[in-house]
C-alpha cells in the first residue's frame, strides 16, 4: 500500500476550521499522501491564518465552492479544530452535493457532514484528515487499516468492515449511518443543520472531554429523544481526558452503564473511529446494515453509495 | 448586614449536583449564613457522595420534594458541578412550583431553573450558592452587594438593580428574564426542558470555558433562532479560561464582535452575575424591564414576583 501508484488519485485539500500552525509538517504529510498513491493539492487558502482560524469565514466558505468546481473527486480537510459551525449559513449544500465530490474528514468537520445530510440528504465520508493521519515521521509507516479502508472507500470497493466490539451481542439493524464528533453533534441540536434521522445507526466519538461532559452531551441527546429513535449507538474512541480524584470511580464505563439504563437502544463500543488509529472511513448519511455476533461487529455498506452513483 | 438577626430567616440547603468535598469548609459557610441573619438547615442527603455526585440520582431528586414540604421559604443549593440534567425527568415541576419556595442557585442549577420555566412557568432565583458565596475565611467579609441584593430579593424588597455596562446604549426592553450558565442553556436545546421564550431578556455566564467553546455555544443559540427572538442579551462573567498563542487575538471581545455582526439583538456586557463577586440575585422567568443609559444598565423587577404572590 505504500508503493507509488502509476496513476495517482487526486485529492483536493481544504481547511474549513482551525489554522495549520506555521511549524506543522505539512510537506511531509503531503509526501505521505503521495507515497500512498495520491496526488494531493492544497486549496489556495488552506494555509491562511486569521486568529485561530484558517482564514476569514468568507475565505473558508469560498474554499468549498472551489473544491466543488475543481477536478479531483476527493476533497479532504487538512485538520479540524473550531470554525466550521460559523460557516454553516454560508454554504450552498445542494450545489456542493451536486458536485459529486467525496468529502472526507472528521471532528469539527462533523458540522458540515450533518448539515449536508440535513439540507441536501447528501452522503459524505467520515474518515482521515491530512494533519491527523498523514503527518508522521518519514521513517514511520502509515496505519495499514486507516489507509486501506480509506483507499477502498474512495474507489467504491469497501463493502463491509468488522471490528472487535462489546456491549451488545445479537444486534441486527439497518438504517442511516450518521454522527461523528459528539460535541459537534450536540452543538447542532435545535438548529436547521441537525438532521432528522429515525431508525438510524448513530456513531459518536470525542477527544479531550471529561466523562462528565460526555455524559451531559449524551443526556442531551437522550432527553431530545435522539437516542431512543436510533436502532443502535456505536461508540468510537473517547480519549485524552483526565480523571480527577473527585470523580471517585465516575469514568467512561460508568457513563455507559448509566446511559444503558436510560435507553433501550443498544450501545456498542469498539468502533475504530475518532482521534486515534486505526480509523475507518465510513459513509456518513448512507444506508448500512449492522450485525453483532459475539464480540464482533460488522457494518455492511451499500455499494451504491460509492462515487459511481454521483 | 453582618449583624445577627433576632428573627433569623430559615434557608433549606440541598445538593442537586456535585458532591461537597470531605474537606470543604461547610461549617464555616453555614456560620457565615447565620451571621448574615439566616437560619440554614442542610437536607439530610446534602453531604452524600456517590462518584462525583452528592448521592444517587434518587437521593438528589428526593431532596427537591423534601425541600418543597419543609417550612423554610428559601431553598438554596450548596454548590453546582454536574448532575442536575440527569434528574430532569425525575422531578414534579408543578408540585415544586406550587410549594411557593424561593429556589436559589446558579451554574449547573440553571438546568432546574430552565425546566421550572419550561414545564411549570415558575419563577426561580438566579443567585448565590452556599459554597460559592459563603465559604470564606472567618476574618473575611461577605461581599456587600451579593448579600444585600440576595436579602432584598428574598423578602421582596428588590425593585431594581443598576450596573456599569457596555455594548449598547439607549436600549429599552421589557420581557422575561431567563438564562444562566451558557453550557447548561445549550445542553437543554432540543429537549423538553428548554423554555420557549420570545421577546425575552437572556442573561448568560460561563466559567472555565475557552472563548472558542463559548462562541460555539452562542453560535448554536444563534442558529437555533434563540438570540434573534430575544430583546436583549445580557452577558455576565465569562472567566477563568486560558488563551493560547494559537488564538492569535481570538478572545472574548473578538467573540462578541463576531456575534454582534450576526444578530440585531443588542448584546450588553457587565451584568454582575456568574462565577465571581459581586453577584446579583435575579428572578429567573419573571417579567422585567431593562434600560441602558450611557454606560449604566438598569433592570427593573416587578414586585409581584416576590414570595408574597406564591
Amino acid at each position: 500500500m505504500s508503493s507509488v501508484n502509476q496513476n495517482p488519485i487526486p485529492i483536493y485539500l481544504i481547511s474549513p476550521s482551525g489554522a495549520i500552525a506555521p511549524d506543522a509538517p505539512v510537506q511531509s504529510a503531503i509526501a505521505q499522501l503521495e507515497q500512498a498513491g495520491f496526488s494531493p493539492r492544497l486549496d489556495r487558502a488552506a494555509l491562511r491564518m486569521r486568529q485561530r482560524f484558517a482564514g476569514s469565514d468568507t475565505d473558508r466558505a469560498a474554499a468549498f465552492a472551489r473544491a466543488a468546481s475543481q477536478d479531483a473527486r476527493i476533497v479532504m480537510i487538512t485538520r479540524g479544530g473550531y470554525g466550521m459551525t460559523r460557516l454553516l449559513p454560508l454554504l450552498d449544500y445542494r450545489a456542493l452535493a451536486r458536485s459529486g465530490k467525496q468529502w472526507v474528514g472528521l471532528s469539527d468537520f462533523t458540522a458540515f457532514q450533518l448539515a449536508m445530510l440535513a439540507r441536501a440528504r447528501a452522503v459524505t465520508w467520515a474518515g482521515p484528515a491530512l494533519m491527523d493521519d498523514f503527518a508522521i515521521e518519514p521513517d514511520q509507516e502509515l496505519d495499514d487499516i486507516t489507509l486501506g479502508t480509506f483507499c477502498e472507500a474512495m474507489d467504491g470497493r469497501l463493502e463491509a468492515v468488522g471490528f472487535r466490539c462489546s456491549g451488545a451481542s445479537g444486534v441486527e439493524a439497518r438504517g442511516t449511518l450518521w454522527g461523528g464528533n459528539l460535541s459537534i453533534v450536540c452543538s447542532l441540536l435545535g438548529t436547521p443543520y441537525f438532521p432528522k434521522v429515525d431508525g438510524g445507526i448513530l456513531f459518536l466519538e470525542d477527544v479531550n472531554e471529561h466523562p462528565y461532559r460526555i455524559e451531559r452531551m449524551l443526556t442531551q441527546l437522550l432527553h431530545a429523544g435522539v437516542l431512543d429513535r436510533q436502532k443502535a449507538i456505536l461508540c468510537g474512541y473517547f480519549n485524552r481526558y483526565k480523571l480527577s480524584p473527585n470523580d471517585r470511580g465516575f469514568d467512561m464505563p460508568a457513563v455507559l452503564k448509566w446511559l444503558r439504563a436510560q435507553t433501550r437502544t443498544p450501545i456498542i463500543t469498539g468502533l475504530p473511529f475518532g482521534h486515534a488509529s486505526p480509523k475507518l472511513t465510513l459513509p456518513h448519511g448512507a444506508q448500512v446494515a449492522l450485525a453483532t455476533e459475539g464480540r464482533t461487529c460488522y457494518l455492511i455498506l451499500d455499494e451504491h453509495h460509492s462515487h459511481h452513483d454521483h
